[in-house]
């Protein structure tokens, strides 16, 4: 399922099958959270570079419900996607987006936050969404620690996403079969993920680690980091635990982050990203370039008719100007979120490429270097 | 620059001739008021068959201003758009948007939506900055007369719409030269088109369109129709203005309408159409089909996996259910305002193609009638 085909430093070149298509590592996920990217269709993804989007189960179990996704086929038939579909547990969207969440041994409770409506999540109940939607990689329903949060806390918690780690593995051996299988376009399995947490602490992430090795998982999470602490720390807790994870299985650093945090990912190993930036940016004017990122609601693009970036290959820089970028932003045209969010979608895309070309020659340090040297 | 090529009854088949190549009529201009199409890009409305669309005078003077357009080397290179452009007066937008709206002889004083700032717009002024954004098919300043407005109001308006033509034309013939002349792709020079008004008196009617006519323009409007007067009344109208008008220029019906209106106004003699139905209408999840219009948020699509319209050829119902479309809208999905948007204007184009072709066959009554049979 995952092969490792080359190696620069820490820095891995891989390939990871899933049952809809192989995907070169390392990626970057874009996250379509209700079964849609931010304006853009499949097949854009896919001609950006795109293997694999994210999906929230949390998101798409309020609406529009498993059961209706089933219906239609599974996600990827439901949002005419044929690439893979990672989708998380929905248990980081309880922790950020819930108001209420009471925590008991067997699950959690919380509220829609569309309409409040109370909800009983248990990871069982997580693993059976998930293969209601016919994911290709589910990820264990878990608890994220907040930042900060005290020893104490922090061991518990990691006790407790080991119990629901155990009782998702459990659930989905004994119902992969179940799996909405729409036209999988390979024969390799489903594959399930443990989350590794253990907040700040090392010795804390080590215990996880240990943990969630021994019951054994397709592939290894790290979660519950870029929650509010430090850079330093959050490179500093990565570092440590990302060799306590299986060579062999694909390492995942769950929610980063901008070019600089996966480049020194990367660097430590990690082979999977998501992370709402790049879409979540371009619909704030924020879009990324190979100098940097441009404001482009700024005063200074009003009569700047030259591409947003010259390097860059995608629709949006071949065909418009900033100036033009910058009236429909300032104009509110839904076609500025278009275009911000395809641009940015085609940046992200463009790095992993550099990263995973840069690997495979075996100068991964160079590129990454060459690349901060020009991006401000 | 514009010829009949065919008649079915009173409906015509021709070819305008604009600066930016052959326009087939009758046809619909989609809108992008700011220079934009909600959600599209140029190449989608180029590939729906559309060979013109409509942009708003005001709304591109006060954003980003006819200055930065002209920079930009005026609007179809602004916006990326090859095809032909028609530019509004801007004078029913003082009439529709604007809180304050002071009538003088010299010109309308108004209050930009935006910020309140205040606007003196002239006759000249219009044309000058439709001049400067580079259209091909320009309009004069004209007063839109309310419904219902008393006769005295409707003489007195005629009579300025009439006396502004006239500036607008003198204006227009002495500065054409200095339009901002991007890539034309035909030898045609820039049109200029009268406004006939009159509101729903008749006589008002023929008297605005002989005074247009003796003026001379390139092709005539029918203005301050669907304004808020019933249907019967519109038709009554525009059946008695049209057999008003040269037979050999093109006949612009403003700011209609549904696909009923399209096809009983082209059914007396009308060959061009904007509206805002089709992409206002798509962004509140009204989607035209063949078989009338699908309100996409009810609960009975909830589960409806077919395509919106099976006798839709475009990408859309090639590749999404309307469940998925439901899904979009009621999640409030970018993509929803996209897709729908991308549907309605595509179910537009089609129509105006059925009616072109059915003129072309001499069948157009039957093709009327064939579609309202199925449509509700």
């Amino acid at each position: 399922m995952f092969k490792v085909l080359k190696t620069s430093g820490s820095a891995r070149r891989g390939i990871l099958t899933t049952a809809h298509g192989e995907v070169q590592t390392p990626f970057f996920m874009t996250i379509g959270s209700a079964g849609a990217i931010k304006g853009l269709i499949p097949s854009e993804i896919r001609d950006l570079g795109g293997e694999i989007i994210l999906a929230n189960t949390y998101h798409l179990h309020l609406r529009p419900g498993e059961e209706v996704v089933a219906k239609a086929g599974g996600l990827h038939k439901f949002m005419n996607w044929d690439g893979a579909i990672l989708t998380d547990s929905g248990g980081y969207q309880v922790f950020s987006l819930s108001k209420i969440r009471k925590l008991k041994a067997d699950g959690v409770e919380f509220q829609s936050h569309l309409d409040g409506k109370k909800i009983f999540l248990t990871p069982e109940k997580a693993i059976d969404i998930q293969l209601k939607l016919g994911s290709d990689i589910m990820m264990c329903l878990d608890e994220c620690a907040p930042y900060p949060a005290e020893r104490e806390y922090v061991e518990k918690s990691i006790a407790l996403t080991t119990e629901w780690a155990k009782r998702c593995r459990t659930f989905f051996k004994k119902n992969r079969r179940f799996v909405i299988n729409h036209e999988p376009t390979t024969n390799a399995p489903r594959l399930l993920f443990g989350i590794v947490q253990g907040g700040i602490y090392p010795d804390m992430r080590k215990k996880s680690a240990k943990d969630l090795v021994k019951i054994g998982f397709d592939g290894y999470a790290v979660g519950g980091l870029a929650v509010g602490e430090p850079k330093d720390v959050m490179f500093e807790v990565l570092g440590k635990t990302v060799p306590l994870l299986p060579k062999d299985k694909p390492r995942y650093l769950m929610g980063v982050g901008t070019p600089q945090d996966i480049l020194e990912s990367v660097e430590r190993g990690i082979d999977m990203f998501d992370c709402v930036l790049p879409t979540r940016n371009a619909r704030h004017g924020y879009l990324f370039t190979s100098k940097g990122v441009v404001r482009i609601r700024n005063e200074q693009y009003r009569e700047d008719f030259s591409p947003l970036d010259p390097n860059c290959g995608c629709m949006v820089c071949q065909n418009f100007t900033k100036a033009y970028l910058r009236h429909l932003y300032i104009s509110n045209e839904i076609l500025s979120l278009r275009l911000n969010t395809l641009h940015n979608v085609a940046f992200y895309q463009n790095l992993m490429k550099g990263i995973r070309h840069s690997i495979e020659e075996g100068r991964y340090n160079e590129f990454k270097k060459g690349f901060l040297r020009n991006y401000r």
